[in-house]
């Protein structure tokens, strides 16, 4: 601790993200990252871009990118709010939209950064249980609240909340923000971007890193009333004024608009995901539903932290929690047929 | 104000950056952008970072960035914080080192972003007056406070304080941080990079969207002791893990390699600078001593607001602030040759 932190510097905890190896040959399974690359009209608009026009600011509003958004989804551009990554997205919404005085309320087993967020803006939160399915109990977030949040697909499970309970969640808080944060929608659930419309108090959060293929160029969305998203103008607007890159709005907005490519690459994830589940059961693993493009198995005789750790010998890396209620758990990313491959004959072998 | 709202959102005042306009024949002499492109060899480097490796998630820690801006200033790299425009990076220092219960110090005419980060994060501020030639007074600084922030070359008069003036600041508050903004730096002053290592008080902040063409890219930097990069890590991996993408990372490394085109248009910058004030003099215009890339000047018998949108009628935008002291003044940007004299042209057919 310096003296020259501001003090709630010393407390912060910050978040881990995954390994991003520096060695190429690795089979790399630890990060949700898409098998296959970004669409090519995406790559064709960040080429466009690429070039003596990088002198210049980009558009501080990425107006291309919000209306790519809004024609997609069929709102208007006034609902869309976006941001270097989902990350910075849901960092503005903690800010501007959950410090109520009231507990923030997320489950118990989900995205690691939500407290993190709570630490950042001093938010107090509640840590609600999964049931014994790791599934979420709507009915337990009917108590005082300052907002809501929770992945959905939820993360690291990969369990999906169907829209209906989702919808109860949103009648039972007409008066706080429930913020469903949708990085996974995309492999096998239905976003509840629908809803906006009908809900004041629904916030959907989206990243471009998953089933868009583009980790590597950071764009984030969130689409809700307009009323949430001028909260988050006015945070991005008070924090930095041109948050995306060039490149990046017009990559992202190359992206939604290349509607077949995604649905092509998203249906290949999600035939491989049937391979990966069929492979871990025929191996003794139990592998939870998942709606994601990750698939999170244990195995009844087994460590998992043993499993990784022999993974990794054979250059297969995926992802361990040391946390409570899924110490026993491994987080395995859907790759490219030969890389699923790869991980069932490298589990085959330990 | 809506009732989602976390309460202090209301009363925030964003910034409002200048305008991008969407017309491509305008002279833009506006927003402080190059004239020259990036780097060639920046250009090659974000190049090779564009196709399916997009897919992955980029370097968290930019390390290699960080190592090219070390090796730079001659530092370690673990004294250098890189992040999404020096916007964000500012964010992050006021966040992490200027929340003191006292209040901050800056310059009463300066970047009109640092009250806008006081009201985001809660820091009261004193602005102190500039003296009458528009320079400021350090022994005004020898007050108790929180922090000091300035630009130097100061934003948006072009004038620059002196090193020497700089290391009696560090050492009249040796128990605060001195934050020194260098947005302008390389058209005509000296970094005070070359004093962390004496002063564990100073931090440093860049940026590369002016002197190094990278506006539309959006990267930032800070220099300093290793405890205050600490302070800026732990909020940024609190914030957002991975707030530059594979693209910046690497175009950015590649400029700061490039120290042969860096020096060239910098020098073309200055020299065209001497152009602009020698011309604008010629018209009747005062013009304060700039070491920036614009200039900051009035004419005595002609008002700027008038001037400015008379410029603009002839295709010539330059930004003028209605603000106490100086809304007698316009803020031009150096631009290319035929950009100057286009502007020298427009004033003097008004």
């Amino acid at each position: 601790m310096s003296k020259f932190w501001s003090p709630f510097v010393k407390d912060l905890v910050p978040y881990v993200p995954g390994e991003q190896p520096k060695l190429a040959k690795l089979v790399k399974l630890n990060t949700n990252e898409n098998p296959y690359g970004p669409s090519p009209k995406a790559l064709a608009a960040m080429q466009a871009e690429l070039g003596d026009n990088l002198r210049l600011y980009p558009d501080p509003n990425g107006e291309r990118l919000k209306q790519a958004v809004a024609d997609y989804y069929g709102v208007q551009a006034n609902q869309v709010f976006v941001g270097n990554g989902s990350d910075e997205v849901l960092a503005h919404a903690f800010h501007g939209l959950f410090q109520h005085g009231k507990p923030l309320l997320f489950p118990d087993v989900t995205y690691s950064f939500y407290p993190v967020y709570c630490g950042l803006y001093g938010i107090d939160f509640e840590a609600l249980p999964l049931d014994e399915q790791f599934q979420i109990r709507v009915e337990d977030y009917a108590r005082p609240n300052g907002g809501i949040i929770f992945p959905n697909p939820n993360a690291p499970t990969g369990c999906l909340l169907a829209l209906e309970a989702i919808e109860r969640l949103l009648r039972a808080n007409p008066d706080t923000v429930v913020l469903v944060d949708e990085a996974y929608i995309d492999f096998g659930g239905e976003s509840a971007i629908s809803l906006v419309n009908q809900y004041p108090n629904l916030l959907v959060a989206q990243t471009l890193s998953k089933s868009r293929s583009l980790a590597g160029l950071r764009v984030g969305l969130a689409v809700g009333h307009p009323e949430l998203i001028e909260a988050l103008e006015r945070i991005k607007n008070s924090f930095n004024s041109y948050p995306l890159d060039r490149m990046a709005i017009a990559g992202a907005a190359a992206a939604f608009e290349d509607r077949a490519y995604f649905e092509q690459t998203c249906a290949q994830v999600i035939a491989s995901r049937t391979a990966v589940v069929d492979g871990l059961e025929a191996l003794g693993f139990e592998v939870l539903p998942s709606a994601a493009n990750f698939v999170f198995a244990r195995h009844p005789d087994r460590d998992a932290a043993t499993i990784a750790a022999g993974l990794r010998e054979q250059g297969v890396i995926v992802r361990h929690f040391k946390q409570a209620r899924i110490a026993q758990f491994l987080r395995i990313t859907i790759g490219a047929p030969e890389q699923n491959q790869a991980l069932l004959d490298a589990l085959q072998g330990l």
